[in-house]
């Protein structure tokens, strides 16, 4: 099986790329390929509803375009799936947004959870995207740490005692009994096994989470409905 | 007041672009002067998801540069209302989504509205769209008249014809008191006052509303919130 | 245009029923008449379900006489929107409930709004009204400064310091995007726009915005959906 | 215990005012004195939210009467619940609403019932009023059978068999498990035991039902929260 | 009336049974015998959901027992109605559920209730039970005493200091306006009445609610919807 | 990994047990060895919740067991996911229902699922199921063929022509855009790749997806939180 992490922005650099790949590939079933891409246009991280929509257009040829390579499914490497619906429009393969894939799977875990991010002004639309889910009726709250996207590596220590101490909010004071990393940035940074073990309940980390759900619909053979995301009519023949 | 209708897309000319802004002129307050715009890029017509987000980049920056030519306020040109959270966060004029717009005077008028659409493919979004406005539980149904947004004004009466029979359909299978046209190419068809008078029930041209509401806004000193719609970080300094 | 507000109550004075009358005609349209009347029975201030239900009766034949004098609106003036749907039933003319209008405006300015409202005791059925709307899912809180309605611009400072307490409380610790003054009288008291100023965050005059949404209907041709409020059949002859 | 039924209504009757009390005695607890009593003021019979407001003011005075006189609780006799949060500000003795008895005891009986009432223009206020009792989500279906009120006993057998067809089109094409006579008059037509050994289906006699709770209530020494219906300050002293 | 009440357990005792019975006769009505049952298997409290599986089979045997020595109703003994589905599949003679009847009769007397029950590890599944019986809009908090059922007894001074602790941090914190005693040894307790009046709300004596709506049931002629509750089919012939 | 698939009941048969673990194991990662064990006591099959009641105190102590001797996961084998709480109570280990997973898995590829089942009877407890999960807002319908089953292996072609018919009713009636069997002898007959090329949508088989999500916990070193699944503190010690 060969499948492909879309990263829907720029700027990260081969050696980040190279990283976040292997950590990946290291996660996956024995014989899964994972490769890396990101996309040619959009900006440097997604902190904004805007900066979602610039990377739109550009990442979903990214995805068209692995599909004709012959991947046979694709993970949108943006904890807000920014585009999603579109992606799914335009090709056939599955598509796993990590934001939808945790909140499903953290619904199968508890009966409430919270969401730990970036930064205080995506919560809005994070909110939003709940909703489109369905499933927020079990959403205990969105917290952030405020530490914006590009930050979050510079300073480990700082940003995982901030992480702990939102999440320990989130079950005490929001009843969370299930935590979300709510950023792929913070999937990578490898504190979700530790915060689990300080924290007591589960802790989802959204890249490992969307790349196994990605190879169980590719196992199952299942991919999105063409009913819900059908084919732009004008671009369909 | 200065206000403006900017249509997220391409190619309508000069000609159709006139007309739409006259109609809307004509309906505008005494001192109101209504101007209109397209974008420099983007889709010919919306008729999906992904041509939804084609529109939206080029849109947000029509909307800011209005905002700095001195516009009170803006119209979203598309039912569907793209990318209306970006511009939002963009700019600190009001922007009115005819969506929005519409569905929410619906909830003024009755209990249960239907929204008469283009083609069956956009339904699936437009329910979503409902979600996030927070008035889903008065929609009753989403029904498409299965013409191209292009081609609706090719044959008028044969458009007018499939309007009055699915807006029927809406009102005696689906229990809708009032009707909402879900497309601003149907908006400026000029059959919305013939259909109100048809079927007994109110029917909400979202062009005309978006402008009243708009204007309503600007004179109430009212914009969106921003904290629902926070500035980008990163490109707020 | 010609469009009336009328005062489901009595008592108010003809000095204060011209101050409320001049305040909203310096906001109406160019062309837009606005008169005001007060109900011949009925409690001099609406601080319960109770008096609401007194006010109604009287309330209702002074709007389908305003009809049948040629008014083309009206504007039922507290916020509890008392029998709106009785005079729905009973007239075709559009009618506005202010409650029913700043809610949903509301939503269409953020996300979750809060009320700040006179007293406590109103608080259950401003709820309820809320979820009749249809829009309770972004309604934050309802908080009241513990004013009576006849107190309130007795004491004009310390009326407006409880307003921008509450106000910010509702920000702060409810979550609120968006205020709504809950009240006619605090409608009129004058302090919205210095209110937004204060929060940074809209805040919303019933009054005013009520008058705007009726000369929208009118100029629309919309008016409530008789499927959803049906004339009676015993008096519908 | 010494209980009370007030129509909200004038004109039935001494000798039918009587049938119906004596319908409740033979139906009440062993130690239990049912009185009746009509409004002095209010209309013949209610079809409409007008009519349910022109009925409120008077009733009111008469259940504070009630309680005045030592009557322990109260029976609201119209199905609609014209006014009940009024009702409950105004007096401490527990006072029920036939709508409100019937949905709730409807949905410990089973998963979706459905209401069988008067006129097709009652529905829409009826459904409001499932929407605030906060059962809306059990709430098939509401029918009519399309006879007024003072008609239904007119034609006892076409009144029944209309009755029977709308329950059966609730249970096959709605899927309602349970079924509730919408209407006091129909409640009183003795039809609910056959109509129950017809269909299959439990079907709630919303007189009897409602006699039954209030005993309940009494005994167990029950009655509404004043947090949810506080007394109104202005009449509170 | 001949009703009996079923515990599903086992190890209260002759004495604790023959004290719970006489406290039930004591407020039935006057045609009314109430027995008392206790299962012959199953666990000596319920303080999970394993132990309310356990309980199961053997009190639904219990109750199709009851059902063929001519019992004509049953109530279910335990605030969490444990198997209360399986037993209506099994019987046609009425069966209450003391937590169902509970939250259906405090959403008669006021808009938001509070459960105080024993221990947290039950809250979790208790709320799910209020999303069964579809009134979970109406739960303002599940608060516990932090006691086990078996403690309860053994030191009432300290029991009831905690149950009105709690049941005011309810009111106060969580906006309760009506209160229910989640547990049934927590109703023998005979702290009801009490509590009422410390806190000026209503108190809700599951045990007492029971027997009363059981009675009116029997009396109205009701029992659950087969279509609802339907029979097993294999067991079925 | 080694992971067990439970049946809670009794009398498969050896040969049809073996014949379910293959299919299992054939569909599962390079490492994984699947298990399958039937309960010691319990019904044939389960076809209401009397006999979901009856299966659970043994299968309960099946999956303690294997979670003792080493099991890294279990699946509890039947649709309606009996018990699933109590087993999360008991165990540390990841449980799967398949109800559940398939209901979850179905929101991440559509907005609408349908589940078509066995028998009538079992539709209104699986619909409260759907409510437990928090995902009821997506279930379109749930339809059944009227097999029981231990009939469905009997007669392959007749009970594949069943549901294919009604999962096209599910589709073109009720608007659901992905299809899931609603029960594990379905499951098991082999059908579901051939009804999802039939149907164009879709199609979910519990078996498949229930494993390979416990194979995704149990890499992602997630299990239930023992915050939402408390271990029952009397069996604590």
């Amino acid at each position: 099986m060969k499948v492909i992490y879309v990263v829907p922005g720029t700027g990260m650099g081969a050696q980040e790329l190279e990283r976040r790949r292997s950590i990946l590939q290291s996660n996956s079933g024995k014989d899964v390929k994972v490769d890396i891409i990101e996309s040619s246009e959009g900006p440097n991280s997604i902190e904004s509803s805007y900066e979602e929509y610039l990377s739109i257009p550009e990442t979903v040829l990214r995805v068209v375009d692995a599909q004709k390579k012959g991947y046979q499914g694709a993970i949108l490497g943006c904890f807000g799936d920014p585009g999603i619906d579109a992606i799914r429009e335009m090709v056939q393969i599955p598509v796993v947004g990590p934001g939808e894939a945790s909140m499903l799977i953290a619904a199968m875990l508890g009966h409430k959870f919270s969401i730990v991010t970036i930064l205080d002004n995506v919560i809005p639309s994070m909110e939003m995207h709940a909703k489109i889910i369905g499933i927020d009726s079990k959403l205990a709250s969105i917290r952030s740490v405020n530490i914006p996207v590009l930050e979050l590596a510079k300073d480990l220590e700082s940003a995982k005692k901030k992480i702990i101490e939102e999440s320990r909010n989130a079950k005490e004071h929001d009843g969370a009994d299930t935590i979300i990393l709510g950023c792929m940035s913070m999937a990578f940074l490898g504190v979700s096994n530790e915060l689990q073990k300080t924290l007591g309940i589960p802790v989802i980390n959204p890249a490992i989470v969307s790349l196994k759900i990605l190879e169980s619909l590719v196992i199952c053979n299942l991919t999105h409905s063409k009913m819900a995301y059908p084919s732009p009519p004008k671009l369909n023949s």
